[in-house]
């Protein structure tokens, strides 16, 4: 997702309580932070819809959104200022950090929405569904826990199911066009919808351990 | 695929000689019958485009067609009446009893080609990647035998990926889009480029033990 330099976004960021500064400080506690039974978390949340809308739709459970990228990050939480919710906190960091923000079993949903590609090979380890970031995600997921990955791109789907596989998840559920049916229950971003209304096929899995 | 009732099918299909009548007897023969040390396999034949095209490009291996419907079996061997190859046979009769036709490891390439997708979940037993096939397969496959499955169905192509993870195949190559790139290796049928003219993507993966 490309986004322009936002200049107020360093200032506006600073002041936003929802952004959990010190994400490392908290690990064993988001589930008491969020007064939440369930943990669900976001990588990648790129301008915030679908963290809002899920945790809006959820409110019996925790939210977590993570975006790297500041400016990017400002737009999504620009749309939630003064709304602050128990149930929903941001990092504004970068992923590959993630292991250290979490408790060991602490997740239980890992949600992945039409993450970066990184069409070329040599890139290849930057995807979130690369094999370093799978076993990350492993130790932070709980027994029943499951990564639910969605994505209008073909080639990094492809890759994402053989990396699961490979890694020893085990796939429970696979669409390769989620949107042909209505799901209620599954919040759609503005970004999704750009793809939906090309007629792209949004591809969906969810893995478990 | 249907086809209306051919009058003459019996009677031509009997004075082929390309037809193994009783395959059962050749368990364990196959390589030898067909002067080769690769053998492929497609189950559900249809046409017989795919094993015609496919047995003249790979002359080296052995490719035994199956079909259990008579006209349509016909249908495909009147392509081929009086071009008889020493690499081609064919099976007239319903796969379910297939490992009664091949000794165990015999079977290099199983092909599965837009197989019936039996959509009504009670017929879920006769689809061709159902559980009960793929133990089938798994006995008569060779150690590094492999399974390749093409379809335009998604809904099949989805229950596939499952049924086969879940009897513990691998899954080594996957395309959701296979003939949005080239593919000369692989014969393109009638029946697949009347999908492909309707901008349906085809589906293929290959699963090994």
């Amino acid at each position: 997702m490309r986004v322009r330099k936002i200049k107020w976004a360093e200032e506006f960021l600073e002041s936003q309580d929802v952004i959990i500064k010190d994400p490392s400080s908290m690990a064993g506690h988001w589930k008491e932070i969020c007064h939440c039974d369930e943990l669900h978390v976001e990588i990648g949340s790129g301008k915030g819809d679908y963290w809002i809308a899920m945790s809006q739709m959820y409110p019996q459970c925790g939210w977590i959104g993570i975006e790297k990228n500041h400016s990017v990050a400002a737009v999504a939480l620009k749309k939630v200022e003064n709304q602050m919710h128990d149930n929903r906190r941001f990092i504004v960091d970068d992923a590959k950090n993630i292991s250290e923000w979490f408790a060991e079993k602490e997740i239980d949903v890992i949600h992945l929405n039409f993450s970066d590609p990184w069409p070329k090979k040599r890139n290849g380890k930057r995807r979130l569904t690369h094999a370093n970031f799978l076993n990350l995600y492993k130790k932070m997921l709980n027994d029943d826990g499951k990564i639910i990955m969605k994505t209008d791109n073909r080639k990094l789907f492809e890759f994402s199911i053989l990396e699961f596989q490979d890694q020893g998840f085990r796939c429970s559920e696979i669409s390769l066009n989620f949107r042909e049916e209505e799901h209620p229950e599954d919040a759609i971003s503005e970004y999704e919808s750009k793809f939906m209304a090309k007629g792209n096929p949004i591809y969906r899995g969810v893995w478990q351990i």
